[in-house]
């Protein structure tokens, strides 16, 4: 016989009951408010063409997962099925959301706190709409969903792409190094600025132009500076003024946590504008949401076809990690039964809650001890057991029991359901 | 640029908007309708080591999907999975549902009706109960996921393994022939006896043996039939006995949409003693719900464990093919803003709705045209209007319109929320 791996494999994990009735109540949250904002959702197979995938996640393209068939790879997000399924259909417009899983293909040695399988959860708006009205409704979501699984202290980091390329402009940052320096940019949330010019000098970069970047990446600018300065140098303010709308919708939207942060760049490729990452301050955990504005990326696949899009995606695992709701058990009652009853009175009566959508279970043996009945509605926190003896069925009543307080009442047969629908 | 294809890969579907409201409303029944039977809900990843897989699916194990890295494949049912997690985890006993996505590497061009990848809903009981009550309870979780999504003349098909084996030993079909006969079997629902005995002489079996097998696998032999047939022949009768148990408790939960089918084998190697495949005769659709009892599976992998387990799964995909199910429409308003207002009274509108639970939306163009607005409500069937101008802010008041009927009337500012709650 050959040895089997029974292992759950690397990279992945297994949820179980417990794990599987917080994610359920969390996604059943984030699906009913993705409702809410009226998003229509969409599912696509795990499945893309490879080609598909190529040239729109930098460096980590390394990280697509492949099929054995060399055509196939497992999707890395879910925006990239998105724009496919919009050409595909040719939607110039509309709103939609997915919920589900994508794969990357991470060395979790490395690093444990990538999965190779996650959720995602994604919104987003296609079409042309008034200015930044339908990236603040992006960030609104956010807000409702973080606010409703009850995270607390997040803050919403928000910047434009159209800032960090005037910058790069003006201080003449050669275009072949746009890439990588921003991604040096990017450590800003984390290192100072030592060891951002270190890491700057290393890449190629003249020491003459990043003294000129650290006057406008310094993490305390504020928008009014940061204007004044591109303005005195005659840069593009674009970007600050996409900004400072968004801003004055996000405050009518009474949205409190958000902050301009110019170190904020975003990895992706495709970002176009808008951007915003929401991070927990003195955590570890990274970033639990994040998205942006993509107005170029349909046409980077169809020449055609020119339609802007903006998107959220709620990074569900990390989430997972923070959220401590709880969801109550579905199972209300447990009939237990003593002595040699028919057993048609215990089917009769489970079939009879259930049937008014009232969770229950039972023993499958006909003569299971009490005490071990009992036992099972304590161990699987149970609220009620229904005592059904020889005495109960000649008087037509049931004995309830509340499983933490041992009270027990009388109930009469026909009154059953009632009972357990109203306590 | 290199060419990409822009094509949802071969095997695999996409699933719209409407497809996804109709998918959504099935999978919470069924998840309600596992959870009122106080299954546990778990979840694995779509990845299982290779070797896991192995001499589990007889012939169909060619269908196994393949990962570029060798060791890993894509799980082809639910139930191996189960095993493996029951097994790491030391499970003895409990009732385990998955609702997940699993993959088949099947040809789809020539056999369109079969899907890549498609959604299995399983329930699983798991332990060492009183004879065929758990059975009953897996038959009794399928004929409720049908009843509640109202698929119509659908019979289930039930049958014993025990019925099979001691047939073939009677008849003295040799060892080494068992699955290819009982294959042959399984055809009996769509071919008559010349057919599947020319097979079962192509396939090497004695005429003298497949003459004696025609005694027994006559489509129309009941119960008390095949009881005197097995005793005459001094066969074994622990099937039947099992079978008589089984329908015993299937009259007691009042099911009356099964048949006994000796002709039903099931092709999966590991089904021990009761199976039952639920069908719909006069189509061909094939079977849209299945499952048997499968006592041995867990000891192939440890043999330190001896579980007896029987589980059910649904064929998702096909039933959503018959499932003709309405579900409403979350968004019930859209708000319609005319003239210069601001802003303001719009978000604020929107915001408070959905606090309360009420789907909306509106234009994200601050000057829409009031007709377009409207047509928008049409078009995404949205029950009403909340018109909104600068009288109407004057007034304090909103004007509703009703989409189909074109009535409108006026709601004071604070009582939108209520009568959008009670319309």
């Amino acid at each position: 016989m050959k040895k089997i791996t029974l292992m759950t494999p690397i990279g992945v994990r297994d949820y179980d009951p417990n794990d599987m009735k917080l994610r359920n109540l969390m996604l059943s949250k984030i699906h009913n408010i993705f409702e809410l904002y009226n998003g229509s959702q969409i599912d696509t197979s795990i499945f893309e063409y490879s080609n598909l995938l190529q040239f729109k996640y930098g460096e980590d393209e390394k990280l697509i997962f492949n099929m054995k068939d060399d055509k196939l790879s497992l999707r890395y997000d879910l925006t990239v099925p998105l724009v496919r399924y919009l050409i595909m259909n040719k939607i110039e417009k509309g709103k939609f959301y997915r919920i589900g899983k994508v794969y990357r293909c991470d060395t979790p040695v490395l690093n444990k706190a990538r999965l190779r399988e996650f959720y995602q959860c994604d919104f987003d708006i296609i079409g042309s709409y008034d200015l930044m009205f339908t990236d603040a409704e992006c960030i609104s979501i956010i807000n409702e969903i973080l606010t409703q699984l009850e995270i607390e202290n997040f803050i919403i980091r928000i910047n434009n792409r159209k800032i960090i390329d005037s910058i790069f402009k003006l201080c003449n940052v050669p275009k072949k190094l746009f890439n990588t320096i921003t991604s040096s940019v990017d450590k800003l949330d984390k290192h100072d600025w030592t060891y951002i010019k270190t890491e700057m000098l290393q890449k190629g970069l003249e020491e003459k132009i990043i003294d000129e970047l650290e006057n406008y990446f310094n993490k305390d600018i504020n928008l009014d500076e940061l204007d004044s300065l591109l303005r005195s140098n005659k840069g593009n303010i674009v970007g600050v003024e996409e900004l400072r709308k968004l801003i004055e919708y996000l405050n009518i939207y009474e949205i409190t946590s958000f902050r301009f942060d110019i170190s904020l760049v975003r990895g992706l490729d495709y970002y176009t504008g808008t951007i915003y990452e929401v991070v927990i301050p003195e955590t570890d955990i990274g970033s639990i949401a994040a998205g942006g504005r993509y107005d170029k990326l349909i046409n980077s696949y169809n020449n055609t076809m020119n339609i802007p899009c903006v998107g959220m995606s709620i990074g569900f695992e990390r989430i997972f990690l923070l959220c401590k709701l709880k969801q109550n058990n579905k199972c209300k009652a447990y009939i237990v039964t003593c002595g040699n009853i028919n057993i048609k009175y215990k089917i009769d009566l489970i079939k009879k809650l259930r049937n008014n959508n009232i969770g229950c279970d039972m023993s499958y043996k006909k003569k299971a001890k009490v005490l071990d009945q009992f036992q099972y509605a304590e161990d699987n926190n149970i609220k009620y057991c229904i005592i059904l003896g020889e005495d109960e069925i000649n008087k037509k009543v049931y004995k309830i029991r509340d499983t933490k307080t041992r009270a027990e009442e009388e109930i009469p047969f026909d009154k059953i359901v009632n009972f357990m629908i109203e306590n």
